[in-house]
């Protein structure tokens, strides 16, 4: 690597050479049937050039040392033909990288068979529990992720791992009642896939959403649980972290270091070190040293999360939060593995002290959120009525508002959470919020 | 390949077995530089095999003996795992295919370096024809694929080829007003794209955005433009051709093949032979020969399209429009170049005759429509207003119909034809629509 960090600084003030090494493994669900095996690996390299503040980018899917030679002039060429970015300062000096895991290497070599076995395992399951339940989709998988990245100012590090992931979508057919999809998921740094559980959370879920309940407008409390936490804050409140966000002046958390913005029950931070991380990465997408950032602590906002570029641009250090898109090559702003930290009541007794209101499983239009202020309109559902402390049927509702106004209406997180692996990993216990306006459907 | 077959055939009554390699070139556009320019190629073997009715689908990135070997096995082990398909008949026979075209080898070697230059050529001269255009996103590409399709059948297809296609995204800035993003695009089977073709109809309807109408809810005659044809189309009418749905009595287009469920102006039809067509295959993703499918005659429905399953199932022959799925593996109902029948007059004239009406050149919101029933809700933008022949600003507004509806108001069809390379490639013309109901917005 240090060769073609030379070879490349003939045509680059500066330069970055990042290597992707994936493997992943997978066994797809359709109609209670494996649908599919797949094994797939490949190797990536992205080569970032600076020259007199012109960018140049390009990526091959190889890691052979003459077609990133040929990478690097592509780059070259490009940079030539672009114009100077007055905003560029430089690439990312080396850090003080933490101990990284032991990584678990009987991920590194799953094999398909394994993903069969497990996911045959999990629809039998769901089948004898409930007969009335297609096991309609679903995925279990293994990636495992080999990332090297060295730059011309002496950044060289190299972190291999992986993760293993599994979920179920049934839908259950009885008495004219064809629930929607239902879901639950587990994720992990080994290949114990808690199936059993996943399958029990689903088919309970799946046996709640038999009994259809009519919705009404009015005011209560709600539970959300993992999946449409997940799904609504990645949109509509995890952006308005980003530090570019501050720069372009596109977030409503400016200004606001230091300010309640959420209940004090509430502590989220990205920490790609918790003991539950699928991803526990020592540096970012760029070479710099991860760390745990606080983002509200006890309700209270602690401040914006940064990669190198905007850091410099802002004047400030970027916090580990270089996220590299392999698609386009480019770093953004992300997250590692937010957490949201959990409390001491079991979901069972947070259910059981609710008289009249709803868990809700999943919002439906969580992406249309509008982050630059933090206003959503989704639909929940499913959604479960629970009526003096029980669950007694399922229901579909509406609720348009702003997710800084419902952060302050939280009241109690759970004990248990849930690794929601998509999108942004998100380790989430159930939430209370109390006072929730719903819209009936 | 044989020794291959062989093999699986001690595992199964019958077996498929697919490779596919590809090799995509591209050079990518974000406001006005090149943002990446990459260079990835793959090899994906599929295993498809049936033993007693039983399916075992395997994916490896690899066409090495070995590997193809384990994915065999591991297809398998998933065969017998799974439930018996009682519908399954059988893999497909060889049959009569035509003549390949001669492949144009110079895009199996294109550079990236060519696309960057063209790439960089179009936004010069975009930013000097307008300089308050930016060119906001666009990309240069060529894609190369060579598939080799051998089942224990008998069929042994191999077919390769390449396209390469351009667009650009200009969004223009000028008095206060901020158009939105405005597209053309151009595709082929070899690197004589039309940059100057594409730049000049971007930027012409760029010049038109600036000026905004209001627009309001009448009914007037609409020119719809290529994409705006080409994604509502794909969302709301192609799917009613599959005989899956005619099958499973999702498709109102069942019962009607010889009636008239369009105007007589257009002809459509689905043809990989025509001479524009970016996909001039030979067989399908199972390797049946490939026809020209007439799908509307003079707005006669003439019929189904069908892959090896669904037409066994229906006791008819596949119309080689089984399509491979790279990731499922799975083998869908689709097209491969779907041609509208171009006329005489040119955009041009269809727009001079127009007193008050619209020429729409996008739809958002196509994706949502119900092929069941062919109902659909758009926003037309951008959309254009015309005033006694000319051109005179733009709007938005929308349109909630029924395609069959709409296809019976067509009245012309444009000389000129735009190749539109994505999700289903349609070659189409600019095609006018009277008394359209538009609500104003």
């Amino acid at each position: 690597m240090k060769e073609l960090i030379r070879f490349g600084e003939r045509f680059f003030d500066e330069l970055e050479i990042a290597i992707y090494r994936t493997r992943g493994v997978s066994a797809s669900i359709e109609l209670n049937e494996i649908s599919m095996a797949s094994v797939k690996s490949r190797a990536i390299t992205i080569i970032r050039g600076i020259n007199e503040k012109r960018l140049g980018l390009a990526i091959i899917d190889s890691e052979e040392p003459e077609r990133i030679k040929e990478a690097i002039e592509t780059a070259a060429k490009m940079a030539r033909l672009n114009s100077r970015d007055g905003k560029w300062d430089s690439l990312p000096e080396p850090g003080k990288y933490r101990e990284p895991l032991k990584p678990n290497k009987e991920l590194k070599e799953a094999s398909p068979d394994q993903l069969v076995e497990m996911v045959i395992r999990g629809i039998k399951l769901a089948r004898e529990k409930d007969p009335n339940a297609v096991v309609a989709g679903g995925e279990g998988g293994v990636i495992w992720e080999e990332k090297h990245i060295v730059n011309s100012r002496g950044v060289d590090v190299f972190q291999e791992g992986g993760m293993a992931y599994i979920f179920f979508e049934l839908v259950g057919r009885k008495g004219g009642v064809v629930t929607p999809g239902i879901f639950d998921f587990d994720a992990r740094r080994d290949l114990n896939l808690d199936v059993e559980g996943v399958v029990e959370r689903v088919v309970r879920k799946v046996d709640w959403a038999y009994d259809v309940k009519a919705s009404k407008n009015e005011e209560i409390p709600i539970i959300l649980g993992p999946w449409a936490i997940a799904g609504l804050l990645s949109y509509a409140l995890f952006p308005a972290f980003s530090g570019e966000r501050l720069v372009k002046e596109t977030t409503p958390l400016a200004g606001k270091v230091g300010e309640a913005v959420a209940s004090e029950v509430l502590t989220i931070y990205d920490d790609p070190f918790h003991k539950l991380s699928i991803e526990p990465v020592i540096a970012d997408g760029e070479g710099v040293p991860t760390r745990k950032n606080i983002l509200i602590e006890k309700g209270t906002f602690k401040g914006f999360v940064w990669d190198n570029y905007w850091a410099k641009v802002y004047g400030t250090e970027s916090t580990g939060n270089g996220k590299r898109d392999l698609r386009s090559g480019g770093i953004n702003i992300g997250f590692h593995n937010v957490v949201i930290e959990n409390g001491k009541k079991s979901f069972e007794d947070m259910i059981g002290e609710i008289k009249h209101g709803y868990f809700v499983d999943g919002f439906q239009g969580a992406h249309s959120s509008n982050p630059d202020n933090g206003n959503f309109a989704v639909t929940a559902n499913p959604a479960y009525l629970i009526e003096d402390g029980e669950v007694v049927g399922s229901s579909v509702f509406l609720i348009a508002g702003n997710i800084y106004e419902l952060l302050k209406q939280a009241s109690e997180v759970s004990k248990e959470v849930t690794v929601m692996p998509f999108m942004t990993a998100v380790t989430t216990p159930f939430i209370r919020f109390e006072d929730v306006k719903i819209a009936g459907k």
